[in-house]
C-alpha cells in the first residue's frame, strides 16, 4: 500500500501537466481518473484522454521534488478532485498514504483528507513503442513548426484526415509539415543537420497544440518516436504520446506552383491590421469578403456589409511588381496566415483572381510557404 | 449632421465604460446602440439596458480627449460594432463626420470606415432626477459597502425584493445598507459626518455591482440623488442611473439578536482556506455540508461525501470561549461572508445549532454584521 511525501508546489505541476491529456467528460469514464505509481525511488503520474497520454516521471533524486518514498503501490485517483485538493492543502509539503478499500489519506498541517480511489488494474495499458533511434528535435523549433502549420489544419470532420499536420521526413534529412482544411494551407521545411530515418504521418493538429502547451521552451531538446499508430515525444521526464490518423494524405505539392504576374511585399502587422477591420466589416455579412485592388501604384482594400456600412482603406506597401489584379477573400484566412509569420515583412505573390495566392516571409520564402484560396464574386 | 475629432484611447475609454450598460441581447433592440449627441463644446454617449443608464460626457475643454467639435448633432449607432471598429483604428485620433442617411464616416489615418446608424427620436428618453440637495459619499466607501453586502442578495426572482439591496437613511445621518436571500445576510452602517434627508430604497444588486465597476476609485466623491423609481450616481463626468425595486423589505432587525452561548475569534484567511478545502468534500455531494465541533479547547471541521470521501481538520483559534456545540452549514456562505471581511480577524457568535451565527470583523464588531443559517442534520 503506496506511501509517499512530496513537495506540494512540485508535484502540483507535475499534477497539472499530466491533466491535459485528461478530460473531465471522456466516453471512457476511467480516463477521468490520473494514475500514480510509486515504484523504489521514482513515482509516475499518468493521464490519457484515448487520444494523447502523458506519463510524468518524478524521481527521488530531483530535489526541487522533495520525493520521500515510503512505500511503492499504485492507485487511480479522480484528475480534477484530487489536482483541487492538493492545492488546497495548507502546507509546503503532503504525505500520501493508501488505507484500505483503495482509498487514500493525504495529509498536511492539520488537514486529513481521506479520498476514494479505484484498483490500478482498471486503467487501459499504453501501447509501447520502441525507443531505440531518436529523431532529435530542439523543443522551440517544434513549437515553432507547429504554430506555423497546425492552425491551417481542417476542425471538421468530414475529411479527417486534413484535421491533422502532415510530417514527412525524406531523402534522411529534408522534414516538411503541412496543414491544409482545402481553404488555405501552410507548409513549414526544415532541413535536420543529422541523417535519420524517414517516416510519413498524420498527426492531429490537436495533439500538436496540447504537444505546445505541455513543453515549453525551458525544455531544451525532445526525442521523437514513432510506431505504425503512435508518435512519442520524450524528454527526461515526460512521455508524450499521441495517436496518429489513419488515411493518405493529398498530395500537397502539386499545389505550389512557382510562377506569378503580381507581387506585393507589405509590412506584416500593417496588412494584418488593416485586415482585421476589413474582417470587423465582412464578418457582419455571411461568407463576406474583402477586395484587394492592386494597381501599379497602390493597393486597395474594400469590404462592405449591406446592413452595416463599409470600409476603404489604402494599403502601405513595401513594393509592387507585375500585372493589375483585383482578388476577393476571406480575411479571416489572410489574418491566420499573417499571425503565423514573425518576419517583419511578407511576400505575397498572386497568379490570378481565381488562383490561390501565396505568402512567405520577406527573409525566408524557400522554407516557410503559406496558401489562400481567393472567393470568386460576381 | 455632426463632425467631431477625438484622441482614439480617450475616446474608447468613455465608450467602454458607457457600453457598460448596453446589453448585445435586449429585448427592446434599440437599446442595443450607443447614442452619440454632440453639443457647441461637448459631447455626451448615452447606454442603457432598461434598468441601468450611463451617460458620459466629454468636454471640449478635457486636454487629454483631444475634442474638437465642428457641427452639432446627434446619431444612434450599434454599440458593440462601433467599439470595435474605434478600437481597430490606425491613427492616435479619428474623425466622425454623419453623412446623408444617418449614416457616419469614420476616419482615421488612411482608413475609411462608413456605418449605418439610426435617428436618434428613436431612443427611449431617461426619466430626469431633480439634482438638488446631493448626497455626496467618498467613492471608496460606497464600493468597499457594495463589495460587503451585495454578494448575499438573491440571485432567485421567486422573491424580487431580495435580489436587492435596502439602502436606508433614518435620523438624518445614520445610513445602513442590508442585503439577505434568506439564507445569510449582511449589513453595513456608516454614520454620514452631514445630515441629509432619509431615504428608504431597494437597489438591485446587480445595479450596484456594476456601480463598481464603473466608477474606481481614482474618481473621488459621487453624489446621489433619488427619485420614486430611480437613483443616480453623478460625478462630473458620469451619471449612473439605476431602476429601483418595487416593494417592502423584510424586517431584518428582528434577525440581529446580541445574545450568544459560544465564541470562537479565527484568523480569517485561515479559516477561510480551511472551509475551501471542506467546500471541495461537501461540494462533490447535493446539499454538501460542513460540520464544526467546538470543545472548549479547539474547533474541528468535518465533511463528508460517501462517493468522494471525507476531510477532517483541527481549525486553528485566537480564543474560544462559552458552550461547547455542534453545527453544520453550508460552507460557501461561510466563505462567501469571509470574503467579504478585510479585517485579520473574525469574530464568530452562536447560539444553538439551529439558529443563525453571526460574523464580525474582530476590529469593527458594531458597524458590520453578517449571519448564516445553518442546516439540520440529523
Amino acid at each position: 500500500m503506496l506511501q509517499f511525501s512530496i513537495n506540494k508546489a512540485f508535484f502540483l505541476q507535475a499534477l497539472n501537466a499530466t491533466k491535459r491529456a485528461i478530460s473531465s467528460k471522456n466516453a471512457i469514464p476511467i480516463l477521468s481518473t490520473i494514475k500514480i505509481e510509486v515504484k523504489k525511488d521514482y513515482l509516475t503520474l499518468t493521464g490519457s484522454n484515448g487520444q494523447i497520454s502523458i506519463e510524468h516521471t518524478i524521481a527521488s533524486s530531483q530535489e526541487d521534488a522533495g520525493l520521500l518514498i515510503t512505500t511503492p503501490g499504485a492507485i487511480l485517483l479522480e484528475a480534477n478532485f484530487f489536482i483541487n485538493v492538493v492545492s488546497s492543502l495548507p502546507d509546503v509539503s503532503l504525505e500520501v498514504t493508501e488505507i484500505e478499500q483503495k482509498q487514500v489519506v493525504i495529509r498536511s498541517g492539520k488537514s486529513e483528507i481521506i479520498l476514494k480511489g479505484k484498483d490500478v488494474d482498471l486503467y487501459p495499458r499504453l501501447q509501447e513503442i520502441s525507443t531505440s533511434n531518436p529523431l532529435v528535435f530542439e523543443t522551440k523549433v517544434l513549437r515553432q513548426l507547429i504554430a506555423e502549420t497546425a492552425f491551417a489544419a481542417s476542425t471538421q470532420e468530414s475529411r479527417p484526415i486534413l484535421t491533422g499536420v502532415h510530417l514527412v521526413l525524406s531523402h534522411h534529412q529534408e522534414f516538411k509539415a503541412v496543414a491544409t482544411d482545402s481553404h488555405r494551407l501552410s507548409q513549414r521545411q526544415i532541413n535536420l543537420e543529422k541523417a535519420s530515418d524517414n517516416f510519413d504521418v498524420v498527426v492531429p493538429s490537436r495533439s500538436l497544440r496540447e504537444f505546445s502547451a505541455v513543453f515549453n521552451d525551458e525544455v531544451e531538446t525532445v526525442e521523437v518516436f514513432f510506431s505504425s499508430s503512435q508518435m512519442l515525444f520524450r524528454t527526461e521526464t515526460i512521455s508524450f504520446y499521441t495517436r496518429l490518423l489513419e488515411g493518405n494524405y493529398p498530395d500537397t505539392d502539386r499545389l505550389l506552383t512557382k510562377t506569378f504576374d503580381t507581387e506585393v511585399v507589405f509590412t506584416t502587422s500593417k496588412l494584418r491590421q488593416a485586415m482585421e477591420r476589413a474582417h470587423l466589416m465582412s464578418n457582419a455579412t455571411q461568407n463576406g469578403t474583402v477586395k484587394l485592388e492592386i494597381t501599379g501604384k497602390a493597393v486597395a482594400a474594400h469590404a462592405n456589409s449591406p446592413e452595416v456600412g463599409q470600409v476603404h482603406e489604402e494599403l502601405d506597401t513595401e513594393s509592387i511588381s507585375g500585372s493589375k489584379l483585383t482578388i476577393s477573400f476571406n480575411p479571416t484566412y489572410l489574418i491566420d496566415a499573417l499571425k503565423a509569420i514573425k518576419s517583419e515583412q511578407v511576400t505575397i505573390r498572386f497568379i490570378s483572381p481565381v488562383r490561390p495566392f501565396t505568402l512567405t516571409p520577406a527573409d525566408d520564402s524557400e522554407n516557410f510557404i503559406q496558401l489562400v484560396t481567393p472567393v470568386r464574386t460576381n
